[in-house]
């Protein structure tokens, strides 16, 4: 029997005005932008029609307090404890959290280490704000992305100020180990470092466990922001929602200050919803786990048998595939694939310097146009080959 | 019969966290930040449901197609012309359409005339960002508050670079008159002063029309940036929603700029229940404003026959009253009405110097719950009296 994501209706998603939908023409299957096409869970619906149901008024300016005491347990879960509801502060998604952390903890003119390649708004709010960008390449390991340690010593000057990580890793899929993230501590805390780090995906894990940053020590943890959100794991973006938390309040108070009024209140439906995933939206979360780990396999072994030129390792968390086409010996890749192959993909230029000729593919989809993608893709190199 | 409204379901009101209900002990009536009882129409929450029913991806940048174009056909209408897609940008709300105006047409140390009292954000605003607030008292006349037209002249230097503009005005509930707005105007523009006019409360008037500040002239629009949303009218802030408006998309560019990404992305349920409300909103809106309209006489009526003493002017929109209760000798008003009423408002003070002694009252609740609030002030008030 089909498994419902394998039928989508693509009416439905293409109905939405998404802007993965919308970026690209028709006759191009988008597999891009962090959204997933799959629907949104059932419970997370019934909470938000379940909210529609009382008054939708200017709520508590630091949001309601059954979501924060939900999202204080969760963080209990994964092992980040001794939170309280003034550790945390809602902003209205992830990439507000990140331009008001580089703000709050460095100056124009300060440096910022991140392992790259890396989601793109960090290094966006790094150039924006005239911070500078010290980049640690990780290496292609035989299974896994590595982090370069020994580079990471040589970047830090009297002007660094942070450490930005992502974990787990968009866009290579890596879920940082405990030892990683303790030797990354150690770094941060010796060079008096400011941490943010951006735990977006860490209800998307494969191959885990997630480790919080600031679980590794209380040392840590008075030095560290995390950002999280629910949108990732419950395909909810178009209604953000998300969270700052640090256990060094004057860290919020500055990123508080920083973000001069224009973050806007918390939204009451983003909050009902979120509400309701971290209630209930568990059972939904694994079913779709396992629908993108069995994606995943299945590209793994496409790439493998069709596609064996392009390098790649399984991501160990996220639905995002990074994958390197240099030796195709394409002048663009990006632009090849949505011009031959009609399907859209990112850039992996813009996940930092030295990335251009990787590609980042979004594998949420269904079954059936995977495959249809990664045939395209196939069949318009083959015929590249040819052509050349 | 019975109004709907003057049988609310106040385990409804109670149950949705908002700050109006949460913030005062359970035995006080609040009637203070601008958001009603009132349940959501219905045409909002089934645009929303409906929503629900697609996908809630991440939405295109600049807002969905069909609420751009649906906010300009009734920008349209309400004399506003030649707006295109790209002379909107979507806030998550009107203060941080407030806070980006000022970041973005003035600078540190600059002067900003306003009318007061006001909406008390943009004196916030001017005060957290290091600008110079030159009030321009309102001065109380006959059956309405009337601009001081020749002080006004009298606050300009040459750093005066903005005037700020709230109409119809929060707390007076003016509906300033094209006469006024063009004497305004020209002022604006004899003096080379950027225009922010926060039309928020636009749908919500009584004795009208609203002329909107940038429909005066050309010149005018290409100097003013206009704000507004859904929230008031349609009772909505917990979802909240904002445009600035301006024909000038140099003025749009540079608030975009100093908000350093940290608006956020728009939120796709606030986009549906915006569209939803200017689609199908106007019957709910008009039997909303009869029994809004009904109220003020109601609160006109009580306050001439049991509390004379309290000087008022019926406002001619919104569903504030702006109430002087210096006549009756209180200290401290607000903590009076607050300990010996038990009803909760909003201090006059924080709408400006000079306002302490004022009370606003928002009387956007049943018709029941006015008159108990109004009859706990009228007995707290008649004890007081006694006693002393």
């Amino acid at each position: 029997m089909p498994h419902p994501f394998d039928e989508l209706n693509l009416e439905e998603v293409k109905g939405s005005h998404s802007v993965k939908w919308s970026l690209f023409p028709e006759d191009v299957l988008p597999l891009w932008v962090a959204d997933m096409d799959y629907p949104v869970a059932e419970p997370i619906l019934e909470a938000v029609r379940e909210r529609l149901s009382r008054r939708i008024g200017y709520p508590q300016g630091a949001g309601d307090p059954e979501l924060l005491e939900a999202i204080i347990a969760k963080q209990e879960r994964l092992g980040l404890k001794g939170l309280q509801p003034e550790n945390l502060w809602l902003t209205s998604s992830v990439v507000p959290g990140i331009c008001a952390s580089v703000l709050a903890l460095s100056s124009p003119g300060d440096e910022a280490i991140t392992q790259v390649p890396v989601y793109h708004p960090f290094l966006i709010a790094l150039k924006e704000f005239n911070r500078v960008t010290r980049a640690n390449p990780m290496q292609p390991g035989e299974t896994r992305w590595e982090i370069d340690f020994e580079q990471l010593e040589s970047l830090v000057t009297p002007g660094t100020r942070m450490l930005m990580l992502c974990n787990p890793q968009n866009p290579t899929g890596r879920v940082f180990t405990r030892a990683e993230l303790e030797r990354l501590a150690e770094f941060a805390l010796r060079h008096r470092l400011w941490v943010m780090v951006d735990e977006l995906w860490s209800d998307l894990i494969y191959e885990g466990p997630h480790v919080p940053f600031a679980s590794l020590s209380e040392e840590v943890a008075q030095r560290t922001v995390t950002l999280t959100g629910p949108c990732k794991a419950f395909n909810t973006a178009g209604l953000g929602g998300g969270v700052a938390i640090s256990h060094n309040k004057e860290i919020l108070a500055r990123m508080q200050k920083v973000s001069l009024g224009i973050g806007g209140h918390p939204n009451v439906l983003s909050m009902a919803a979120w509400l309701g995933a971290l209630r209930h939206g568990q059972p939904w979360l694994e079913q779709t786990l396992a629908y993108l780990k069995a994606n995943r396999d299945f590209l793994t072994r496409f790439l493998a048998e069709r596609l064996p030129e392009v390098r790649y390792t399984p991501p160990e968390a996220t639905y995002l595939a990074w994958l390197d086409f240099r030796a195709l010996g394409l002048e663009d890749p990006h632009a090849f694939a949505l011009e031959h192959a009609k399907v859209g993909l990112n850039d992996g230029a813009i996940f930092g310097e030295g990335f251009k000729g990787y590609l980042r593919l979004n594998f949420a989809t269904s079954r059936p146009l995977l495959q249809e993608a990664l045939e395209r893709l196939a069949s318009a190199l083959k015929g590249s080959v040819v052509d050349s």
